[in-house]
């Protein structure tokens, strides 16, 4: 039989056929006009794309290096910072924080939950001069409360500078970095911008920008106020990753094509997208007496899910792959055997969500441990509750304003 | 929404990525060893595909090029042909023997039926120096009985040659053009092969070969003897379209892995996998109250379905693509508005049917007049009744058991 390689993995996701002709096609030098003219229009199109007043900086890295020149250009060694923390990828913020010698306050969250404001406030400092938290932490499936947290800095008076790790979380969830007040976003290529992994890129306000010039933990490849003034002469300090450029180029030239030729409202279309394709996947895996893993705040960038207890989530995995060669993630470190995750941000559409959801059906009927562990299955659960989910699916006109309103403030 | 354009056309079908790369890193010049060496590599690698022992001749144009050849190279004006038609492309071929000054016999079954061999028998004279057929008409989705034909031909020691345009009947139905005496195998590239239009090839028997010596239709680009010298010393006579022949390579590659190694494997394989969705669709189109419009004879490659009574099949052609940018075809000519096609041959595996069956299931409930049509519509009905197949299909062993001997035989 054939089956056909697919990701559904939060990252990489899969790729725009349109950015892969581009990346093919990209024997350019990077110290050429013709570079000089896809950087800035590349630039100037992830500006749109994040919906920000502020200058963007783009890296040749993963989006873990965006998160580290987060730490080491606007922290100085006995710093206190916040972190609020629920998952893999807030745990890493603490890493990365002792790793350039803050003093790191926690606020914690159980896995699958996120954590209460009444906690960041109590955890918030007078000397606290950063917090970073995630916009969704992927390796659970959560969507936290970036506004909430804004807020609350803000009603506190609070001098911290936030930094949002939005890997996932742009394109998947409404973030509005200046009207929230927002100081550091962070993105990441192999996302919902729908490129390989290689490039990750920080929005970086006034505020932020300010602060380095006191900061002094070292930095050098990461030191964004270099590359702001490279990025200003349409150049990279070093050598960049001139495929990837030029296929991030041609994603976001897809994405405003979504939007109408805007880029904010094709973000909007985007997250509308995952929101529309996730509901989909929860309504068909809860149809089927899967558990989900945050079912109170559920990321649509990614949806976590529980095996049925007493069984390992990489069975679901690994049939799912040798049988139809679709690519879903288990659980990361600790939580690995404990869920399994499907992913729904960036170019992913309703029939890869609905095939999957047939090929999950097909795994359980062929592996008598998951059909005994999920009472009553039969066909056509999952894929039903899924169809009359999608036939129901209005498009959130909220959302789709706000991102108007995003697109005519940031201009 | 995001919606990926998807073909489920029979022809061009979707492409093989591995192909796809071949295609686009093919600098080669063709008059140098290096494209010798892929030309013949490739020619071999076809008459393993095919499964005989005859010469396999490449060409340079599309399906109804090599089936020109097949009747330019094997008449003479004046010639007594019969043509076996049940649609678009067994007229094509009475055009095709009327335009080479051939007296054609036709026998004629009505679209969407195959003919009657008795009927055949009747029309073969002791004068008719050839016979043309299809394998599988893809303009009705039928597939016709080649060994049944082959057999008769035998039996009244006829000294026609039979010419079998298996363009679509290639890799989608079981043919031993050696064993049942098949004269001339006709196939494209895109096809089951994976690959985009623009190649086709011919596997040509002894009794074919000699027959030429004597004809005197005209020829000239068509000249499978000239072609046939050329390939011998690996080149072709003309300019061929090398990325092509380079994509064709990687596919046969690609079918040989999936038989193990073998390519007769790999067709047979081909061929259960076109047998294994074409078998989902057609449960779920009739689950759904859809008639096939080839209920007896259904061919693998492509499923033809009428619309609703009274109903323009275009509406549901039409709404695939719009809300999904999924791509189905109309009927051909005549037929158009009458049947709509769903193709299954070549790279398409389990969730491309199985997200399409969902997308048509969507297409319904969101057209009024469609729904209305047929009786009792609800989600999952074509979804279930597809899932049962495929859950309950099980490997065809005799046709694996027949791929084997034919790979035997042909070595």
């Amino acid at each position: 039989m054939i089956r056909k390689t697919r990701l559904f993995t939060p990252g990489p996701t899969p790729l725009l056929p349109a950015a892969q002709f581009a990346m093919a096609a990209a024997d350019i030098h990077h110290r050429t006009p013709e570079f000089r003219a896809l950087y800035q229009r590349v630039l100037a199109q992830l500006k749109e794309f994040v919906g920000s007043k502020n200058d963007v900086i783009l890296m040749s890295c993963s989006g873990t290096g965006a998160m580290e020149a987060s730490v080491s250009n606007l922290t100085s060694p006995g710093d206190r910072v916040l972190v609020l923390t629920a998952g893999k990828f807030g745990e890493r913020w603490t890493a990365l924080a002792k790793a350039y010698g803050c003093q790191v306050d926690v606020v914690e969250a159980p896995y699958g939950k996120t954590f209460s404001l009444d906690e960041v406030r109590a955890a918030l400092k007078l000397e606290t001069r950063a917090v970073y938290m995630q916009a969704t932490e992927t390796s659970t499936g959560v969507r936290h409360d970036v506004k909430g947290v804004a807020d609350l800095l803000k009603s506190a008076k609070s001098e911290a500078v936030l930094v949002v790790d939005a890997i996932t979380g742009l394109g998947t969830t409404h973030i509005d970095m200046d009207a929230w007040g927002v100081d550091v976003l962070v993105g990441g290529s192999q996302k919902a911008v729908m490129i390989p992994p290689g490039l990750a890129y920080l929005a970086v306000s006034d505020k932020a920008w300010e602060r380095m010039e006191a900061t002094y933990n070292p930095r050098y490849y990461f030191d964004l106020r270099k590359e702001r003034k490279n990025a200003q002469k349409g150049e990279s300090a070093y050598t960049p990753a001139v495929a990837l450029i030029a296929g991030l180029g041609a994603a976001l030239d897809y994405i405003a094509a979504q939007g109408g030729g805007d880029l904010a409202t094709g973000r909007a279309q985007l997250v509308e997208n995952a929101e529309t394709i996730s509901a989909m996947m929860r309504a068909a895996v809860s149809a089927l007496g899967f558990k989900l893993f945050a079912p109170e705040s559920p990321a649509a960038a990614v949806t976590a899910v529980l095996p049925p207890e007493g069984m390992d989530s990489g069975v679901i995995v690994k049939e799912l792959k040798s049988r139809f060669a679709a690519v879903i993630t288990n659980g990361q470190g600790e939580m690995k055997g404990h869920l399994f995750r499907i992913a729904h941000l960036g170019y992913f559409d309703y029939l890869d969500t609905i095939s999957l959801i047939g090929a999950l059906e097909q795994v359980i009927y062929a592996t008598p441990a998951l059909a005994a562990a999920l009472p009553g299955f039969e066909f056509g659960k999952a894929l039903v509750a899924a169809q009359k989910v999608f036939a129901g699916r209005k498009p959130n006109q909220a959302a789709l304003d706000a991102a108007e309103q995003l697109a005519v403030a940031a201009k």
